[in-house]
């Protein structure tokens, strides 16, 4: 490098610190703007999550953007990801409490990390709360004493017999809820257990979530509506997505979404054990797909066996999913075995035209993930 | 709301609105100065990658953001999203020309969209670009006359017959290249029929990318590399990372990254099809990794299905792998039919100590992937 292009560059970047450190100014202003809106919904008890507000925000901007030349994708993406940033330091300011009248919530299984979310969102929102873990049954009729909220998150392996073993004594008026990732069977015990009011969630998303703004959670109504109403409300505060589902659709659709997904990536795991596949050398050489491929199988196996055998093990359904794939990868292997690339063109464009418009969406969707995956690469 | 709320939500959305129009001005002030490193590398001839200075300014800026209070996370992700934006304006510069001495080069395929790309980049650099498409191999004597490279880059199915029925007659010094996704077989098209200096190329991307920063190209050595060693350089000025290696260790990761994993997801869209799936309710339903896992289906089946057809039907050994893949899935049904949890357990835990450490980072890069995901949900 010459010296002066090294002169031209020092000077450029030397600017560009000043840009950026200009930047970082800007964006505490606005974290700090934000979390006085986060103070004031708090105080008013709104939810933290407004969706139209926030698309008409971004409209405005990317309209704004384009006027000076900038990417209105660009802008937006940023926006996106300081919004994230605000939703997740909302936790530091706490939660309006809808029902102030309730005297204390106990979890059953708080020491899981779903359930110590709750706990944690429940205590930001002015509850009292108890967790009553596996060693603690000793206290359970004292804290069950005037409880005006159970929520059950124990195992799925056994939260039906725990329901009808442990919860029949609540008070009257307690409202029993849990947060199985099926919720059929829960329901059921809940019913035959309790007379009381009764709900049934089921969150929608990892356990390295911290903040609920955008996630997903179904809603199973059980009896006795009006009196979980506020528990509803107060979800919805917390900035998460009230899904209504029957319990029977609901698992049926996650014997597709949970069980035959997580069970084809612990194959795909076990495939690549048994290979004894050189990970540094797939590393090497993979696409942005395949590094993602491999990023989910990691995530699979960091995390607990026993949640996953739950998950897997939960419904015989599940086993009906998964044979049917595995059916349509034995005809899929045929194809190729017979070399009929005439009938994998075919059914390729079979499955196309069914998925339809579907598949821009997918693509445009999956292009802004490989985007920011490839984003993060550091050498 | 009371009044006393919207006013105040209104003043505080007015004072955010003011720090967004700063932030866009700021934005604009940085895709400009970094638009004006990019014409002084283009002068100096520098690549436009320079991963230890990323990695130096972006451990500043974190630095930086936490005396601030800024999360060093929440900057680093700004200023990578707005490096990628930066590098998809640097085509807008050009890129050094490395061989000014070379007459000019044919792209045997160049309608393809990989073919396209390598023109717009090639042209960017200054050179001269000729396209040899299907219906103009009556003009192929006078395009290669004096050629001083020629790129192949057709479906894989028709590459070596291609090869070697076309492209026996190249002048002797021109340089002979493919972009074939298998190695081993064109490499060999080419030896037998090409004396002059030959080079293996596999880009590892997908056909939406727009820029090459960052992406890894596969490079295998084939003859006189001194006669090509501008042509690597050229594309580490694109910026891309040029990753070495041999075509049958290449051919072998590619039926794993390339030919099973395609397959999994072309038969996981048949699967969907077959049962008639509601994609609108499994939408509903979807946690973020389902969401992720749809929109790999919907990208694979947005694309075409002779591309596919190529990869999968590349090398036998790709049946071999997913023959082997298939038969784990055998396995694991076995497991579930039986209610067999235990060797559920055992396995899995088997597998996540043979990941070791990769586990923990695949974990860490998926939620980053995950995150993004959800930071783009409009409703």
């Amino acid at each position: 490098m010459t010296e002066k292009t090294t002169a031209a560059l020092e000077k450029l970047r030397n600017e560009i610190d000043t840009v950026d450190q200009n930047l970082l100014g800007l964006l505490r202003q606005r974290l700090d703007l934000v979390a006085k809106v986060g103070e004031v919904k708090h105080d008013a008890g709104l939810p933290i999550y407004a969706p139209q507000r926030e698309a008409s925000m971004l409209a405005k901007r990317r309209n704004e953007a384009e006027q000076l030349g900038v990417s209105p994708q660009l802008i937006e993406d940023i926006l996106r990801r300081l919004m994230r940033e605000s939703y997740q330091n909302e936790k530091n300011v706490g939660f309006k409490q809808v029902n102030t009248d309730i005297s204390h919530v106990v979890i059953v299984g708080g020491k899981g990390q779903l359930g110590d979310l709750f706990r944690q969102m429940l205590s930001l929102s002015g509850y009292q709360v108890h967790i009553l873990d596996a060693n603690d049954w000793h206290l359970a009729d004292m804290l069950f004493d005037g409880a005006g909220l159970v929520i059950v998150t124990v195992p799925i392996s056994i939260t039906c017999d725990l329901i009808r073993q442990k919860l029949g004594q609540l008070p009257e008026d307690c409202i029993l809820a849990d947060l199985t990732s099926i919720k059929s069977a829960p329901m059921e015990a809940m019913f035959e257990t309790h007379s009381g009011p009764i709900v049934g969630f089921h969150p929608m998303f990892g356990p390295d979530v911290t903040s609920l703004a955008k996630q997903i959670v179904v809603v199973c109504h059980g009896r006795e509506q009006e009196k979980y109403e506020w528990l509803l409300e107060q979800i919805e505060i917390w900035g998460a997505k009230l899904v209504e589902a029957q319990a029977n659709k609901h698992d049926e659709a996650m014997q597709v979404v949970q069980a035959l997904r997580h069970f084809s990536t612990f194959i795909y795991g076990v495939a690549l054990f048994e290979s004894k596949a050189d990970i540094n050398q797939l590393l090497q050489f993979s696409s942005p797909i395949y590094r993602l491929e491999l990023a989910m199988v990691g995530r699979l196996f960091a995390q607990n066996a026993q949640l996953y055998s739950d998950i897997i093990f939960a419904q015989s359904g599940n086993i009906d999913q998964i044979s049917g794939y595995f059916e349509q990868y034995r005809e899929g292997i045929e194809m190729l075995k017979g070399n009929d690339r005439d009938s994998f063109i075919k059914k390729f464009n079979q499955v196309a035209q069914w998925l339809g418009d579907f598949s821009s969406q997918f693509q445009q969707e999956s292009r802004i993930m490989l985007q920011s995956a490839a984003d993060m690469k550091t050498s």
